[in-house]
């Protein structure tokens, strides 16, 4: 437990800091007058129990070591939760311009969502992390979707728990038409988009008076 | 100003417990490993500027007093999200019982939703809080609602802010449309409730052993 | 493990709100402009390892129990650090006329110092707090001390641990002219407090112009 | 005031991610038990109203400008509390070798300390600040004291604003007197200090068994 504690130690210390940069960006939008596409942020250190799922799963050897860290690439894992479907591809662009984080994959869910149902915009990033020993770079996911696609994909996880990934057809039926009521109002909410971004610039500038 | 930061004082304090104690709701029922009803909580004490737009509307003096402290019950407001629209009454019922507060007023626009859309459960209480002079008793508004309720009053309030209560009907239009979703949104949830109440219970289960 | 977790949740709750509430009064002292008595706040649910020792001590059985909760009065505890000695009485008159929490017992370590050159001021409440089965009363420590004698306490403790109570003479006598030291230090902070006292009243006023 | 808003943001953007990251010094060094040298963290903006004093001073304009970006050092400013005098020296050496800032200038109020008798070690460094609109560098200061500093800097500040810098003889020698109390505690401290560190390390591992 004492290797794990450590070895986890820096990707603790990555999310503590993501949280803080991914929370700044939400702060300068909000200071500029113009909508925020962050509309809040949450982050966790995988726990030992799933990390020992994934090894089993893969078959790999349940330790700390290099490989592991190279194959679970969301050991650190954080998530960004936007208003409008739009508003990903901004955060993604924001994402890519920083110099203390380096983009090495995207996955793109929300184009191609997957068969269950799931939207949602992964990318991996490398992070360097200075620890008293020097310097330490990780992997980390960043999930980015928007509040309807994260309130369906965190029923959809309980579900796939309970089940082991063996959904009956019945309950699969009304997870997709939970799925569907999810995107539906996501779509109603990118048609009144506009509206509503001039709305929060006008709001925002009309409390500076 | 110095006589409104210390008006304001004891309403600061009770947002700053009132969190801490219903996060604690939260705690408890995942310890108990059962499904919890609270899935998160924010709260603010009403800006200046709001209480100000309130003394106008109803034509009051703007100023601390007591009238004041009476009349806008929402100065001290802390709102309670839920996945679930059951998951509101089963809040509403705990909070009765609690003797650090007194619920003085419910309103239910759930049942009854406003004419424009809206939806949430409204309960005004009674809080005491110590301060360094003695005992000063506030009124507190907490909100409690779904995500998808949450979800759409957050436009909402956008959109009637920027045209002061007076929506374009094409705008409106679309506002109801995005409220179907919502509700629509919810109702899906339901039907599947009783499943996903049954995976979160297994799922703790799970993870304790 | 999950007995224990059950029986010390409404401690950490209590811990939590106690926190809150204690810092609610270095707020409202800033906010009046005067000196305030507090300096920061920490607070700590005894850790498991330490119950276990204090049972062992006291010849009483290692579980969750009315009794337990009873004899072991510092399960949750608090601490306030004040710059000034006397600052020590002003929070304790405070906390004895709060209508939340009921002071059962008071310990004067600062007029009676222990032999080891302890010093602070300890207070046993009784707290209730709300939980989601009613309401549960339980006890709580509330330790107040100078910010100098935290410093020699929290090196005193470290030593005490290492050698079990049996320091060896030499280092008995180093820890003993330490206490001095910081005596010493609150003797001459005493002096120039009123000086103090005035220049942060003063300082604050200045502010706020 | 939008504009010193604007300017300040990158400002408290670095004291957040700063304080994450020397707090992260802390957690690694309990975690490999051995004695941290980090003892507490606080950060701060510099108020409004002391740039503007500081630009009176130097006979500035109080302008958002890179002029002023330059030289008042301190707008960002972090503090780093330690037990033991030596501990400064460590926490020194962890800063220098970090890759994610860049010390430019070193102070040492230690070795030689103010007439006042003030005493603490200053480190001035360049940090990068991520932002919407790309990389921002900016200047940010670091202060690491022990508590015994610490306590006797804050009276004496308090003080100096009161007598705007003109101390009274009599107030000045009580304050000379109180900083060699201060002084004798930190003597008093580093001659266990040996003793102490072995002490924590037990401690540490004793816990872990």
């Amino acid at each position: 437990m004492g290797q794990w504690s450590l070895f986890l130690q820096p990707y603790k210390q990555a999310v503590d800091e993501l949280k803080i940069k991914l929370k700044g960006i939400r702060s300068q939008y909000e200071l500029e007058d113009v909508h925020t596409p962050v509309e809040f942020i949450t982050g966790r250190v995988k726990p030992l129990a799933s990390i020992y799922d994934k090894t089993l799963e893969r078959e790999m050897v349940f330790e700390p070591s290099e490989q592991l860290a190279e194959e679970i690439q969301d050991i650190a894992g954080l998530r960004i939760m936007c208003q409008f479907v739009d508003d990903i591809a901004t955060i993604v662009a924001t994402l890519r311009k920083r110099n203390d984080l380096e983009v090495i994959e995207e996955r793109d869910y929300i184009s191609h969502k997957k068969p269950s149902g799931y939207r949602s915009y992964h990318i991996i990033i490398k992070y360097p992390v200075q620890t008293i020993h020097g310097e330490v770079t990780i992997l980390a996911e960043i999930q980015i979707r928007t509040l309807a696609m994260n309130f369906w994909a965190s029923i959809e996880h309980s579900l796939n728990y309970k089940y082991e990934g063996e959904l009956p057809t019945e309950i699969s039926h009304r997870l997709e038409r939970a799925a569907e009521a999810a995107f539906r109002l996501d779509e109603e909410m990118s048609l009144i988009r506009d509206e509503v971004k001039d709305a929060q610039m006008y709001f925002s500038a009309f409390k500076e008076t």
